[in-house]
């Protein structure tokens, strides 16, 4: 089995990423990375026995709660990981005593972390303490933890307290108040409800120990159940503490504490557990895998990814999707984006389809949301959210507000003029449709979608009777560098190009098989054989600013005429073009945050539509990479280049 | 003793507060209302057993930490009261079981707040349970409770946990990290630090039993620490249980943790701390008290008026000031307006000057926040925060930021246009040298403040060559419902005109009285004999709209043009007037929030300056009381109106 190293005290096999040391300086960085998850949740990578300042958090899908600026997040729910191990008075800390080894795995195929650490006390007690743990993917309301303690060079008294954790917060707020908790029959259990969205969480948990004799007690400090039990043990005696923990919440069972009480009796033993989920995992794999033979970075790398998406995925739930930074951390608030059905979403189309169906009907859901950000803004159809969240309304900040006394505000105009998305999303359902060839979906969920926000393109666009050409105005494109007087984006405007010829076909399709419910969104959105008229008539005259002499396409109307730069000036650089030049100063130069032009061309190859093309390709490549932020820019700059690289 | 009877199950007596059922949809209300302190800190009347959505807190003092969109609030601190209850397994809590009788009483005398509860568990044991509680007058650093539990009909085992509460939170927010917690001599302690302004917090506690055989254990739940007691009880014993804490910052010392602990091993008596202090306290009553015969009700209010002042006010910290909520609230954020200048300030100046100055001299160490706030603006010298905090600079919000996705955000001028602040903290040091004939603080710390914020004005007023006088333009005045094309705010205008005359005479006294001080302060404030002749001038020639035909005061250039309003119209309502007509619809109107002319004349009634005198109150009152929001417009309003009402 090879093996490279990396920086950040990381190594990887095809399977396992291991780190080999702790740092405390990377504490954050190190949680994210060894999130687990099973779909229904995410659990970051933090310590069992705790840390200061760690950013500990369990998200579950479809929590969320009210925020001052960004509406709503995701909300960190109780902490199930807490197990803390004292030995004759001092507490196992990695901040406190030595580390003498270490090893921390992620293991991808089985869905399992696990930490090895030989750590000795301040007074010079040694003991190896090894943790394990996993979010069943057999049985998603079902997690599961493992501690195992062996003493190497003392007898004495291991006190263990095993918690469920109701202060957990999404970076110093805590959505969730109180109701109540309790013990039955030695396990805990903690009920709880957030602050403004109502939801009511239930969690449960129990504590086996093994390889001792160990009594039980429960411990109730308010909004902090504990399981505490003191073992005798002695030089060499490992013993072994496996705590079980259910959870529901009122998004799914109206007693979200019974259920999980109910779940939890029915559990009766770590390794059973383990064995449905590792079962679980391999059908996952089976399905998902992309095998890279003779390249341990590449097959760890690609692995890494798809356990990343395998583990944000809800299996079971179509009322969520997955937030730009997953359930991994609070980036984003647990806002939906783009992404997800641009970049996430081909993944699941091939491989999984029935969680990419899942993921597109969760913007069927949010069609009303869509519906009232459209009349908000004075438009007809479905506007959908730049940032999205539980009901679709717009959920994009209005504000960058720095805390500084008096520095100025920053306006944030995602949400007015990004309106890419209200294509994109059409862009998945037609891609989805063509693999899957789920014509009952596309019938009951997918047209509406593709259609009603057709309708809203009808009252977006502009006609300029000056130039006798459709235009789209005011809009930030796939660059988001340039948001002020961007007008006719080639990428947007093709977009939604593609995207009306696909609502004429769509909507000509349901005349054809499905009448019934073609006359039924007829009344429901107000088409028209009119309307649909119009459509293809601003598929025919919406204008693309490409230039068939040179075949360059504009990134938008006037882009050519902006400052040139040259990035090698800047080389080399630790920040974004952006932080460089000042908002105002990117904003006036041919630099770009991330592919637009070039993620068009990306988007347009999948069925070599226009403007698609070798020639088209390489010209505007080697106009706008040259040009591109790629380093500081997006994360979502690099796939796309990666891509064409190869070609 | 005679007693009255209010709603709210409220009677009171000379001394005392004391309410007679609990009903729980009262309960943010009433923690308010029997809310304690001692100038360090102020606890709400949270009760010790917890109740679900409780809004407990400590605030302490100058405890600032960053928060989103208000910049600065002050924190809740880690709650000490908690002392929990529980007979046989069953938790005595006022959402469980049977209220059999009822009393919380707050002794403004002692100050001391108790509570008398004769309660039926669930499953039908009967206990008499009584707690009182102060923060010592006499140690500011010391705080204690009792609690006494009597069983009536029943054998058993209660269970007592007192505990320091590490996840105190702003309505959500949660501003500490903890550090570490432990044991010594079964007392616990907690050490905590706010997340950005770095103020740390060390608790210690300790658990003193009486009336029975104890055994204490400590149980340590990160951030909670307990102490424990299992008590056996028989029908009619009763246990007594001193729960006696004491809290440092590193506001004040450098190792919190320490100098609790230390002060902690200091207190063996409940009686003893109780003791000293109740007789702090009769020494605050014989310098502060005002005595109200034959009206119980006027007796109580002032005195309960009175010691809200008292348990608010910094008697050892001239860096912090009294918020307008004083510390029982999360209202204004623990933001300092001129409240403390102008309403309050005047009881501390004649009953207890020290405290009075400790007020001032924080606005004397926040001259640099205000002279960071007038560079921002572009002026000169001093301009003092519309809301204040712990450095001076303005930390008023800028948005009102609705949550709903399409709301329109509300800007807030306050900061930048309420700047008569600037001539009310002068005008509360004049009157404070005035009674007290402090020179050396005038010399040392007010004139600074008159001078510098004299400055400002130079800078900030503008002369009107076509009118030939001077002109503030672009003010809100004391009247909030105008913030928009204000000019010449006869409130604004006579305060700035006052101060500029206070200012000449203040810089010729400094100059005859203290030259080496006037020669320091003319070098560090720029100021010349020319500008002190600038300040002549504009006192001569700065523009009041004043008729004196008709004696009337127009309130801002113009008012008198706005659209007439008759108030009796809307009656009856129960919301302001705001709220009716809408910020736009108000501000076309004759309507005021709070008196301006009114409040004018009150202020300038101190030494029957301009414009006061009877028949100009009495012209302006039948004008502008009509006109006045007075009962849901500002809390600011009624005490203006019912001064000139006794006249």
């Amino acid at each position: 089995m090879a093996a490279s190293v990396s920086p950040y005290h990381l190594i990887y096999t095809d399977w396992n990423l291991i780190e080999t040391e702790f740092d405390h300086a990377q504490l954050h960085h190190k949680e994210t990375v060894f999130t687990i998850g099973n779909g229904y949740l995410g659990t970051r990578g933090s310590f069992e026995e705790g840390y200061p300042r760690a950013w500990s958090a369990t998200l579950i899908h479809g929590v969320y709660d009210d925020v001052p600026v960004v509406y709503t997040e995701l909300v960190n729910c109780p902490d199930w990981l807490l197990l803390s191990v004292s030995i004759d008075g001092e507490s196992f800390r990695l901040d406190r005593g030595e580390i003498l080894s270490y090893e921390r795995k992620l293991d991808l195929k089985q869905g399992i972390l696990s930490r090895k650490i030989r750590w000795r006390s301040p007074s010079g007690k040694t003991l190896d303490i090894y943790f394990e743990r996993f979010a069943s993917l057999a049985d998603e309301h079902v997690l599961a933890l493992r501690a195992q303690v062996t003493p190497l060079d003392f007898d004495g008294l291991v006190k263990v307290s095993a918690s469920l954790h109701g202060y957990p917060e999404n970076q110093g707020y805590n959505h969730w108040e109180w109701i109540d908790q309790g013990e039955k029959d030695r396990a805990i259990w903690l009920h709880m409800r957030t602050r403004s969205s109502r939801i009511e969480l239930g969690m449960a948990s129990k504590l086996l120990v093994s390889g001792t004799e160990a009594d039980l007690q429960v411990t109730s400090v308010p909004g902090y159940p504990t399981i505490e039990t003191t073992l005798r043990v002695s030089p060499g005696q490992t013993v072994t503490l496996d705590k079980i923990v259910t959870v529901f919440t009122t998004r799914k069972v109206e007693e979200p504490v019974r259920a999980s009480q109910d779940k939890l009796t029915q559990l009766t033993s770590y390794s059973q557990l383990q064995s449905s989920h590792v079962q679980a995992w391999e059908e996952a794999w089976q399905q998902s895998d992309i095998l890279i033979e003779g390249d341990t970075k590449a097959q760890f790398a690609v692995r890494y990814n798809l356990f990343q998406l395998l583990i944000s995925a809800p299996r079971d739930d179509e009322r969520v999707s997955i937030p730009a930074k997953t359930l991994s951390g609070f980036g984003y608030r647990g806002h939906v984006f783009w992404d997800t059905e641009i970049f996430i979403l081909p993944f699941f189309i091939y491989t999984q389809p029935k969680l990419a169906r899942n993921l597109l009907t969760y913007r069927y859901h949010t069609l009303n949301g869509a519906r009232r950000k459209a009349s908000h803004y004075g438009y007809k159809g479905a506007m959908f959210a730049w940032e999205s969240a539980d009901t679709g309304d717009e959920v994009t900040p209005r504000w960058a507000l720095p805390n500084q006394p008096y520095a100025e505000d920053i306006r944030i105009w995602c949400r007015d003029r990004e309106i890419h998305i209200s294509a994109d999303i059409p862009y998945a359902i037609w891609y989805y449709w063509q693999a899957t060839n789920d014509d009952e979906w596309l019938r009951d969920y997918g047209a509406e979608i593709i259609l009603d926000a057709g309708v809203f393109w009808i009252s977006r666009i502009e006609w300029n009777p000056k130039q006798q050409r459709y235009e789209i105005r005011e809009v930030i494109g796939a660059d988001e560098y340039h948001e002020q007087h961007v007008n006719n984006n080639a990428f947007t405007n093709r977009m939604v190009q593609w995207h009306l010829e696909k609502a004429v076909a769509i909507y000509d399709w349901l005349c054809s098989q499905y009448p019934e419910k073609a006359t039924e969104l007829q009344a429901k959105l107000g088409i028209t054989p009119k309307q649909r008229d119009r459509w293809q008539d601003m598929v025919a005259n919406l204008w693309i600013s490409y230039d068939s002499s040179t075949n360059l396409i504009e990134q938008y109307e006037g882009f050519f005429n902006l400052e040139d730069i040259d990035l090698t000036h800047y080389e080399p650089r630790n920040r974004s073009m952006q932080a460089i030049l000042g908002i105002e100063g990117a904003s006036k130069r041919q630099v770009l945050k991330q592919p637009d032009v070039l993620m068009l061309l990306y988007l347009m190859r999948q069925s070599e539509e226009f403007p698609y093309n070798r020639e088209i390709l390489q010209k505007n490549w080697d106009y706008y990479v040259p040009r591109t932020d790629i380093t500081y820019g997006s994360s979502l700059g690099p796939a796309i280049h990666a891509i064409w690289h190869r070609i």
